[in-house]
């Protein structure tokens, strides 16, 4: 069983606590909008989005930080994901 | 007696609880967005809305997750759907 | 005298109380958009409406399933009915 | 003196009470759109609004049903017009 | 000293209240749009606003209606003007 | 140092308010919106701004009247700038 | 590791204080709007954002002005980051 994402959304999964501090990645923001790091497992076809040819820029692995707001939680076989549209990935951390 | 969508729009039937507790799938959301498991009933002709080009991704008997908030729900012969646009189907889970 | 809709407008007949309990349809809905039910009774041009193509789906005669706050009500000789975009209509009840 | 609208837009001069209880025309509305019952004294050229081709598809004596909270209220030689865009206007009263 | 609007800008003088009353122009309006008469002083080149073309309709002396709200005022050498966009303008009066 | 603006921005200096009497400018407008005069001190190159071309209008050295809300204030090396998108300038003063 | 903007995304770094001082920049604005001097660390590759064409006009160690409600902040390895987008930058400081 797995997530399909259509268009341009993107299946992310978050990392794991312990992962974030070897990283050493601490995220802060402002209470409107609050970056998250997580990584990307699916990634829709992309296509005409609204009319628009989007092309999808990131790929499955990728590590990448996002607006948490714009997304949609899914826990699928007691896995939590995140739904989030590819324009809210603000950038792949390498 | 049977929904026919115009346009984008496609008629989801939630997926009963039973069905919910073997997929093993447990939806959570923030307050604003909830997304929810659907399978698709019927789906619209797509074509030209709002002057632009849909293509319809989702068939008859995907399940989807879907943001629940987008959608009108109806109840036909006691059954109850949802009518939402494509474009607030954010997966296929397969 | 008659309404000729503008446009991409459409008036809508609501059904009588009696046929929607014949029928068996229950309408339910959010508190910010309730579905309803009702028979079209005058269909606009269709035509360029704000720039774009809009060809009208639904016919007099249709059974439609539109969203309320969208509409207005006008009473023509004792008769109410509602003027909607076509848009606003989510599905033809077959 | 007269008013020539500009662009899409339409100039109305709200019926007499009695000829709307001879029509036999009772209008209500949703506290937020009360549609209305004029006729047109004068219309736009129409032409590219907003940078789109707009064509006027009401003519000077039409009778009309419109969104009263898009117009504006002007009195000209002791007569009350409304100046509405085309667009504002739901229906043509044959 | 003059004003030189860009674009779809058109700089209005309000009329003397005794041209008003001659006239016979009373202004009436909702709380939200207050339409006013002026006489148009200066008009933009037009051209491309906004991505899109925009032809000017009005010309200087010509008086004409428009929607208070839109507007900014300003006071140069003594003279009060309103600088608003045609889209703001109306109808001319004739 | 100076400023560089992007796009279709333009940076504005405030006119000394000595200057501003000896020109018999005086500025009011509604509490939504105040026109300043201010002149041009750096225009960006234009360009493809949201995909329309925008082309400059205004100069270094112009006069101009602005909304004041959509800009922003800088100070650099002790003088105050203020930084606005072309489409806020309603006027040169000539 | 370092972050990759996607499409018209900036990542800037902020100046530090004694640098500000240095430089005799001093920032105010309104409440709506705080202007932020940083510095360019990474550029997105630009390209097709929303259906329109975006050039990158901003290169690394530009020193720029930009809006501060419209970035989400990021703190890795120990510095501090901003992720805006092109647009909200004003202007780079030469």
């Amino acid at each position: 069983m797995k997530l399909k994402p259509l268009g341009d959304k993107v299946v992310l999964k978050h990392l794991e606590a312990e992962e974030k501090t070897k990283s050493g990645i601490i995220l802060t923001g402002t209470a409107k909008e609050k970056p998250q790091e997580a990584e990307v497992v699916a990634v829709g076809p992309g296509g005409i989005i609204d009319g628009e040819k989007v092309n999808m820029e990131v790929k499955i692995g990728d590590k990448v930080i996002y607006s948490k707001y714009s997304g949609s939680e899914v826990t699928l076989d007691k896995e939590e994901y995140v739904i989030v549209k590819q324009g809210d990935i603000l950038a792949v951390v390498e």
